[in-house]
């Protein structure tokens, strides 16, 4: 009789990747090697089986590589070629080349001092992206060590039948080789929403959650678990009851998935005709395809600050245009509205000294930052320019207050314009300019700012915490964050009217735009592009095609007349369920 | 031939009482007496040449009371009673006159090394009360000291013909001894705006630069100086076409001076027969007097921080209830507008412990606060319903968002009403409520809110920062802070115009109301209370005085129809010249 996990008992995690898998765990762990120092006889005995253990790694990685390349496509493969590189790395690999012929000791030994110094030193930059560099050497050394000792390094592959994975964490190419039509998902110790497996995770479309903790590896092999990745948890050995309730909730769950993925190439109409468009906010490269995955017709925000952070100087000129020449071309057409930096204020670049400032949501930031560094603001409205004719771009300027501060950077925009055509090189004849919307000094202003921009997108994370002067991190303060609320709403109204009588189209990027009580409202106030999350594109496209405009343009009126969010939400959700 | 100062220097300082003075400089400096310790053969003897030198100290303090009394009235004379206390404090006389019967030390020194130790331990606190207390222990040790040695303490009485004094600061019992009659300004080298001689210099209304630095110090006496304390700066032995420039000045300013001093119980009324009312912003007791002086026809912003900063408590309800009493009466049944508490943030407690919030601008102020912490705020509410009948008193809520927060604070007020009158404690009938309109939320949903107070007072220093989100203390976005841009403007236009719908009164309180290129525009609107600081009320009466309401009020749709604050204050300057 075993008396582990015998009872029901709940851990909590981090829905890494949404939805939900009931079957046995299966507990990875690899045998850990912990490399112990000797003394070696023929020092070219040893770096000669150094050589041929990296031999079967590289051969290892090129299948893993070539096998994600078929399942997940050229991007996602990617990252074992940078495994490849990694094991040609003379910082690595010819530095514990050295230490093996210097002093003697034996190869994995070696091996593994020179990675953990590396491994030590980018965990303690406090960086997410050095981390995840972390795990790429730790994973490559581990398989190299693995050869060295004659053992298997991957795991993944002893699951046989329907699981869920359990694990300190997974290595990348751990995901990589999980086999989707058994592997049902998984649930890692450590690790957070950006974390590698969390990303992967997402790719797979499997369940996941991440960072759950150090009981999670109490669970054993064999143990029933359910893996709720909506609410973030893990339920471990779970009642009839509490099984029944599950295959239920789970069934519902892909039926309605089913619904949404069958909208992915569907037009975003209102029950009653009218077109809208519906649009990914996008961060990185990597999102793209996400976007069109869940059918974005076009990109509604692409926010450019990855391009600078994680980094230690600035992009070039010539970095920036690839990324955005890839963007607009993977889009072929589609709108791509790319924000010019928002960097300032919470978000720090080390190597720039910003003055450190007592309210930095009130600060330099954006624009405001970008006209006094003119140089930087330069060489991305270049780049911009000089990627415009591969496809539909559309430049925004961000934290726009003053119409000055909107003419100063049109202003360098036609500059570089014009020094580039001197310069010989081919500029899309026509680009739309537009500002965000996101200052209440701008929306009460949109009817003079809509005279010179070509379109407005409202940020709406920004723009209700200056509405309602309360930080949108400060939980003491999270009350007073009213999506809602009359006077937000009544904002949003006068920018789409003010757009609407000069004949400009008005966008909406912040997650107000995904909000499913918040949608109706906006609809019927005639927004004409939804930004959202990738994820949410889907489910608003569904909801969008269940509304009429017309209907809820002529509520509008008397539920801006209403005192208080909660009262115009109940409105709301009577209308929408009636 | 002297060859100091002989030619033109110009040295800064802080404005802190403004006018214009040309005399010659009188250096006031105190022979300083560094009592040396010595051994005293008969400590009996010692002591009681102590108490004498005490007993002349207080004759002396004593006569500098009673003519300040008569000079200043009894507030101003009361630092005195304050300094005839400290010769009987304990702590300070008595352990001085232990230490020369137990150590046989002299007194002066005794008493000189007593006071150090109190003074070093205030001014380590960093807190501008304590730095004035320690300011009063020296100077009243001083004068023991100085009778101890037989010398003459007060300096100032060595000036007998028109001067400007310059000392390296003023002590209490100095300023107090000024014959204004001959002394036409003085300079300081330390202190602040609010420095003990910088409030007494405004009480006497002599121009006053304080903080002017070391190179005071250098001005021989006899050498002709120019006290600019408009501009803040001292131009030493000037040159013949500056004395005549700043006669001229001098001329004028005072001729403006006789003017607006004749507006002080005039009544404000424009050029054609509206009547608006000028009250004073007061963050003090001691304000009360100066706003009456300068003509206040009420106060509009009393804000009762002071009675929470600089203790190590809270306050009790019987001492704010004795300073709002204090207050109402003082003010004699015109309007009394206290705010109540609006600390947090920026504005921090050293006995309750705030989280440090990274925007504290955007963070948890004011009734957010007191509505967290409600004892605090009814101990508060109790005081103001006690100290109701002694006046006209209004009561404001600071930081109102959200209808349900003014609803709550409202209930709060009400409970503590029920209470007071079941204890038996009279309260006045009728007590108005209204709120500060400071958050664009709050502006944006005027018409609601004016349905559920009495008044508004538009707080637009924060309404400002809030909708151009930029923080008004950050210089490098002071670009930003614009009074009169159009957005400002038109929230401002949108919060008179609802409360006019409801028959409402809005006052307004931040330093706008007494900007003379703002004020047209609000008279246009329909603002009916300006309140300000004391010293801007009679300029800000005169201008009234010369404006037709009616026909700002019909240029106002054109102004705001204007794209930039420049543009605007053109406009308005334009018309105020025409």
């Amino acid at each position: 009789m075993t008396e582990h996990t015998a009872r029901t008992a709940t851990i909590g995690g981090i829905a890494a990747s949404p939805g939900y898998a009931i079957a046995k765990a299966y507990r990875l762990q690899r045998d850990e090697i912990k490399p112990v120092q000797k003394q070696v006889a023929d020092a070219a005995a040893e770096t000669d089986r150094f050589r041929q253990a990296i031999g079967k790694a590289k051969a290892e990685l090129k299948q893993i590589h070539e096998l994600t390349r078929q399942r997940l496509g050229e991007e996602k493969a990617e990252i074992f070629e940078a495994h490849l590189l990694l094991l040609e790395d003379p910082d690595l690999i010819d530095v514990a080349m050295e230490q093996i012929e210097q002093d003697n000791v034996n190869a994995d030994f070696a091996l593994h001092s020179v990675a953990a110094t590396f491994i030590d030193a980018l965990l303690a930059m406090d960086n997410e992206l050095l981390r995840e560099r972390a795990a790429d050497i730790r994973d490559v050394s581990g398989r190299v060590i693995a050869a060295l000792h004659g053992a298997a390094y991957t795991t993944v592959s002893g699951v046989t039948e329907e699981s869920v994975i359990i694990a300190e964490d997974l290595a990348p190419s751990d995901t990589a080789l999980l086999d989707v039509n058994i592997v049902r998902g998984f649930a890692t110790e450590i690790g957070s929403r950006t974390s590698h497996s969390a990303i992967m995770s997402r790719s797979l479309g499997i369940p996941a959650i991440v960072g759950a903790g150090s009981s999670l590896m109490d669970i054993e092999t064999g143990t029933m678990i359910i893996l709720d990745a909506v609410k973030g948890k893990i339920i471990v050995a779970p009642s009839d009851g509490e099984l029944e309730q599950y295959r239920h909730i789970q069934e519902q769950y892909e039926q309605r998935r089913a619904e949404l993925a069958g909208l992915k190439s569907e037009p975003t109409v209102s029950a009653d005709g009218a077109h809208m468009e519906l649009a990914a906010n996008i961060g990185s490269v990597e999102d793209v395809q996400k976007a069109l995955d869940n059918g974005a017709e076009g990109i509604g925000l692409f926010r450019t600050e990855f391009l600078y952070m994680g980094r230690s100087a600035l992009p070039t000129e010539e970095e920036q245009f690839n990324v955005y020449k890839y963007v607009l071309e993977k889009m072929d057409g589609k709108p791509v509205v790319i924000r010019t930096l928002d960097i300032g204020g919470d978000k720090e670049l080390p190597y720039m000294k910003l003055p450190k400032e007592s309210n930095p949501f009130l600060g330099l930031r954006a624009v405001r930052l970008c006209l006094q560094e003119q140089d930087l603001f330069r060489t991305q409205l270049r780049a911009l320019l000089r990627a415009s004719r591969y496809g539909n771009l559309k430049i925004m300027f961000p934290m726009i207050a003053l119409r000055e501060e909107l003419r100063e950077c049109k202003r360098l925009l036609q500059e570089e314009r014009t020094k580039l055509i001197a310069e010989g090189i081919e500029v899309a004849e026509r680009i739309e300019v537009g500002i965000m919307i996101e200052i209440p000094a701008a929306a009460l202003a949109a009817d003079q700012f809509a005279k010179e921009v070509d379109f407005f997108s409202i940020g709406t994370n920004d723009l209700i915490q200056y509405t309602m002067a309360a930080d949108r991190m400060n939980e003491t303060v999270s009350y007073l964050y009213q999506t809602c609320h009359p006077s937000v709403l009544r904002l949003i109204r006068m920018v789409i009217s003010a757009a609407s009588k000069e004949g400009k189209w008005v966008g909406m990027c912040g997650e107000m735009a995904g909000d499913e009580s918040a949608i109706p409202l906006l609809l019927g106030m005639g927004l004409h592009e939804f930004s959202m999350s990738a994820s949410s594109i889907l489910p608003a496209r569904a909801q969008i095609r269940s509304l009429s405009r017309q209907q809820w343009a002529e509520r509008i009126d008397s539920v801006l007349e209403l005192g208080s969010e909660q009262e115009i939400k109940q409105v709301v959700q009577q209308h929408v369920n009636s």
